[in-house]
């Protein structure tokens, strides 16, 4: 699961492991649970999370009777679905948030003895120059510097991790738009939704004008940038990390030069998300029918 | 609401402001709904807001019925309950999901044309040589480099804020402790529980030992550090920044010089986060009933 120079021999050092945040610990029949695993996808948020396990469920011919979709573990920071060899599962919003699942998750699955997981994340952005519902696929993510790196702050010490998704991932995300509007490119990944993607529609005066948000939008889209969400920095680094290869599939809600606010109808967002669930789902059919 | 030289003129450019990760907009009664709102009082976890709203009603002896106390807006990013005067709201995990979640409820707040609103984190942290249980009260928040201030990246540039708390309501909230086990500090802010908080028990090598951690950890008491978490940075520098009075109060569940496991009874660990919202109660009471 863990390419070996990353794998944590602190652990072998705990009598059993508390997956805190998930609500799991290793006196469960963690392989049981989770042992035929082979793709894992996340998005924000815990309801998209289970519309997209019952579309699994549904469209891949899965057979489980609906009632038995429900979430393992506990649901009070994220919620887990397994639909046959698939983990649908939510990671809240943020870098910060995400990489908590990240850690408890992959460990999870480590103690299942998975060995092959792909993880997908199926999220939501602002495009730039794409018509929304689009779908972006992600081929590095770059930080609010405009570098291809995440940085940490470790015991006083900056470290930095690169930021690329596999690249054979991608192309096979890509390949599987059927008639679905789909573009590839770059993602700006941000840790502040309102200033550090540049809206002018926050509570508090942003220090910056249509115009500068113009120009930077601008910048982004010469840097090859299709999209700007909150995640896939962390993720990418991650994934890259320990040695799992991450693919990163986002719906567009606005265009950024055109505007923040997101003011389409609740049915025409769903369309939106679910174009991007609907990618998803047209690749895992090639691999696990 | 907000103090004059940080008030966001572009919002009057707006026809209609969708805050769209609360579900709520301006064609709704936001003066009905928010207008006597005095104190908003926000935690991390869904589950965590909707008992301390009962805990409120309850303890305030506010006289709600118990099946008047459900959500406004949409639930799919944020809860948010109101009772009498008090807003209890969850934030998820991190900086970047409170963020959006500050901006957004300070602009219905502002809409809703309240003028005097303190706010109140009451999370759950790390202790620094305190027993788990404690209340920790912050005044001052650090980031992952140990100095006080909040960093953002905003269209290519960086900027920094100050991250202090108010100093009279930390001490109000100190002396509302009753016989609750409570100290006063600095507060270290971290964007990665794992990793940034030097945690072992990462999915990967973390590149630190178990003796870097005990040092490193020996430096932030040194600091006047108290406790660790991931939300108070961003917290402090936006109400700050706006004008809002800020609290910072949080149980702790482990001690960080004794491990990392987050191992005590699910019932220990109510008890923990119940002393934490039992202290802002207190607090409460002499305030508003």
């Amino acid at each position: 699961m863990i390419k070996p120079e990353q794998q944590n021999t602190h652990l072998t050092e705990l009598t059993m492991d508390t997956l805190y945040h998930l609500g799991l610990d290793t006196a469960m029949d963690l392989k049981g649970i989770f042992g035929d695993t082979k793709y894992v996808c996340m998005s924000g948020s815990a309801e998209r999370v289970e519309d997209f396990a019952h579309q699994c469920n549904t469209e891949l011919g899965l057979g489980i009777a609906d009632a038995d979709i429900v979430p393992i573990g506990k649901t009070e920071r994220y919620s887990l679905y397994k639909i046959g060899p698939i983990i649908a599962v939510s990671h809240g919003m943020g870098m910060p948030s995400i990489q908590i699942l990240l850690h408890e998750l992959t460990k999870a699955l480590m103690y299942a003895g998975c060995e092959q997981v792909a993880y997908i994340r199926i999220g939501t952005s602002g495009g730039i120059d794409l018509a929304p519902g689009t779908v972006a696929i992600t081929t590095q993510s770059i930080n609010g510097k405009l570098q291809a790196e995440f940085v940490q702050d470790v015991l006083g010490h900056t470290r930095t991790w690169p930021t690329e998704f596999d690249p054979e991932l991608a192309q096979q995300l890509y390949d599987a738009r059927e008639n679905l509007p789909a573009a590839m490119g770059k993602t700006l990944s941000t840790n502040d939704f309102y200033e550090e993607e540049g809206h002018l529609d926050g509570a508090l005066a942003p220090g910056y004008t249509k115009e500068d948000v113009h120009t930077f939008t601008e910048t982004l889209r010469d840097m090859g940038v299709i999209n700007i969400e909150m995640e896939s920095l962390a993720f990418a680094a991650f994934c890259l990390r320990a040695g799992i290869p991450a693919g990163m599939v986002s719906a567009t809600l606005t265009d950024r030069f055109q505007g923040d606010q997101i003011d389409f109808s609740k049915q025409e967002l769903m369309t939106f998300s679910r174009n991007a669930q609907q990618l998803v789902i047209n690749f895992l059919r090639t691999k696990i029918v």
